[in-house]
């Protein structure tokens, strides 16, 4: 039994019990039944996922995986590829914005070189090996755990070896664990790699039967003869590759990419130790909807952080079963959006736990 | 000339230079152009706002004002009009879901007793006078500024005389001014009042002759019967007071509350001294539609921070011509849509003044 189908196995379905009584609790506290709307949803889930009911917020770690893509030869991204490696040196430093935002949301932040192709400029001080430990900070910390660099170009025939998946994944559980044995709760998962938006297309075309052109959008902002490069792109890995929509790892391994297997891998480990998942945008979304397909209980684990204006985003949401709690048109990935997200997940936890009861505070409740 | 109309004369636009250096200045950012959204919007109007390429969001506070509406005596709410004063109790204990989501969000809380009827139960070691001052803390301070106890039935006659409308608008002036001189960037509206949906969905009635049944919704949870006397109550208040929509004032006094009025002058008043506002729920939004139609610069220092599912809140979001920033399904008012709504401007602020640029990282451009 392969590591995958282990950490399956224990991910069981969230506590349906403690959602019940998370409602009754909320129905105490000093505000109208439901007038907290969304904000009691995400807290009663969160007692589902932490089994109890005074969730916690505390621990936030967003992870990054970073990796390049083969198919960027297509000339599918307005970027060139060498700015996956400065992004992540941009990264460690501290001056992308999701340095910025990781901060305001008081959340650690982890960049894990998962398969970059060339070397990273300036990567210095915050290298820890394979250790994504740190106090919260504006820079990130660096996990080097480079399977490969860059995946093949799936245009021409699968993107990973088995191999290559595998490392991948284990890779995503292995930080998953880390995560957790550092006393992490929430976990949000963030990318970058440029020519992902062309892999994540392939991946939702490939899970959900759709045509390429409808789950294909402009990521980073490619024009016109980018875009009908990109769409071009996903149709021919999908053609050659045939990959099997019922069977995710053959889609991951064929049209993915190594940041999508990290981020898969991640929100397996997460679930299994129940651990609450904040998804990102596209590419992000990608990654745990390969999870859910692989064990459909991992969908109660996940928060929808926001919803993107990327084709494809509303798709691989919809597949995932969850809302998205924001949407202010963010297409940046990084984690951008699941930091935004961590705040509300932070409030909605400080709502409940903190709250006066109607009868602790001498409330008359209504009539 | 009365000091709103002084106010008023020194409401400017907000700077649409400044709108277009910080939009160059986004794009030197380490990211794909306009990637962020509408967190781009929102830093480059505090830029506008602020009159800075360096803005801040430092210094918040949610200034809550409590008051109680003779309308309830009608039988419009489901809860018992002791309630407001109960809760003015419960934020000044810090029980309340404001109390957690202000400290969340990083700001001060401070509640004004601008016309409460009842006598405030417990009320004890935060009661600092007139004073909103203090540190960021889970208890709210509370500032002494009753104009009467409570509204007039606005069913039988106009809800306020002009000398008590004056007062409360007064006391709006007064906060935003203390804030200002305080130290406070980011004022957020909340409000707290057993009968002011019913208030607030008169004056959007007044101000937009949009029926009574379009704009009222059922508040904090009416049940068939209640909700049916809500909409009787506003058509009465119309009817007997014919408020001329096109004078905000006449609106305010006579279908208003003294809570709204109170939002009101704190709105003109911050946007006077160039403060940003962040609006909450329908209540808060019904007294800066009033400041805006008064005067319709104010619109420009407002940040709408969410859409309530109260069906005249979307109506006033458009007379005051900004779109929300989150839509999670709260209706529960006291700030707490404002609360949530400063980490995202926080975010917004923190990604433009600390990201690095394209040159200053070392990052390609796009080809």
């Amino acid at each position: 039994m392969s590591i995958i189908e282990e950490t399956i196995k224990r991910i069981g379905p969230v506590d349906a019990a403690l959602i019940k009584m998370a409602e009754a609790r909320q129905q105490q506290l000093t505000k109208p039944p439901g007038s907290l709307g969304r904000l009691e949803e995400i807290a009663n889930r969160l007692c589902a996922i932490q089994k109890t009911l005074e969730p916690t917020a505390a621990g936030r770690r967003i992870v990054i995986f970073a990796a390049d893509h083969g198919v960027a030869a297509e000339g599918v991204s307005a970027y060139p590829p060498e700015v996956t490696a400065q992004m992540v040196a941009n990264f460690c430093a501290g001056g992308a914005a999701i340095n910025a935002l990781a901060q305001v949301a008081q959340s650690e932040l982890c960049v894990v070189d998962i398969g970059v192709a060339g070397s990273i400029p300036d990567l210095a001080a915050n290298q820890t090996g394979h250790d994504c430990r740190g106090p919260v900070a504006r820079s990130a910390r660096f996990a080097s755990r480079r399977v490969r660099a860059g995946t093949r170009n799936m245009t021409r025939g699968a993107a990973m070896t088995e191999d290559e998946m595998w490392s991948a994944l284990r890779a995503g559980l292995e930080l998953a664990e880390a995560a957790t044995s550092e006393g992490i709760t929430l976990i949000g998962l963030g990318e970058m790699g440029i020519g992902n938006t062309t892999a994540a297309s392939a991946v939702t075309a490939a899970l959900t039967g759709l045509e390429p052109s409808r789950v294909t959008g402009r990521g980073t902002g490619a024009d016109d003869a980018t875009f009908a490069r990109k769409v071009k792109a996903v149709k021919a890995a999908l053609d050659i590759n045939k990959p099997d929509g019922g069977d995710a790892l053959d889609v991951l391994r064929k049209v993915g990419g190594l940041e999508i297997a990290g981020l898969c891998g991640l929100c397996l480990g997460a679930a299994a130790m129940r651990r609450a998942i904040i998804t990102d945008g596209f590419i992000a979304t990608a990654g745990a909807a390969l999870a859910v397909r692989l064990c459909p209980n991992v969908s109660g684990y996940i928060f929808a952080a926001h919803l993107s204006p990327e084709p494809g985003h509303a798709v691989l949401l919809d597949l995932i079963n969850q809302r998205p709690i924001l949407d202010l048109e963010m297409r940046l990935g990084e984690g951008t959006g699941a930091a935004l997200a961590m705040n509300i997940i932070a409030a909605a936890v400080a709502a409940f736990t903190e709250m006066a009861t109607f009868e602790s505070a001498g409330v008359t409740k209504r009539g």
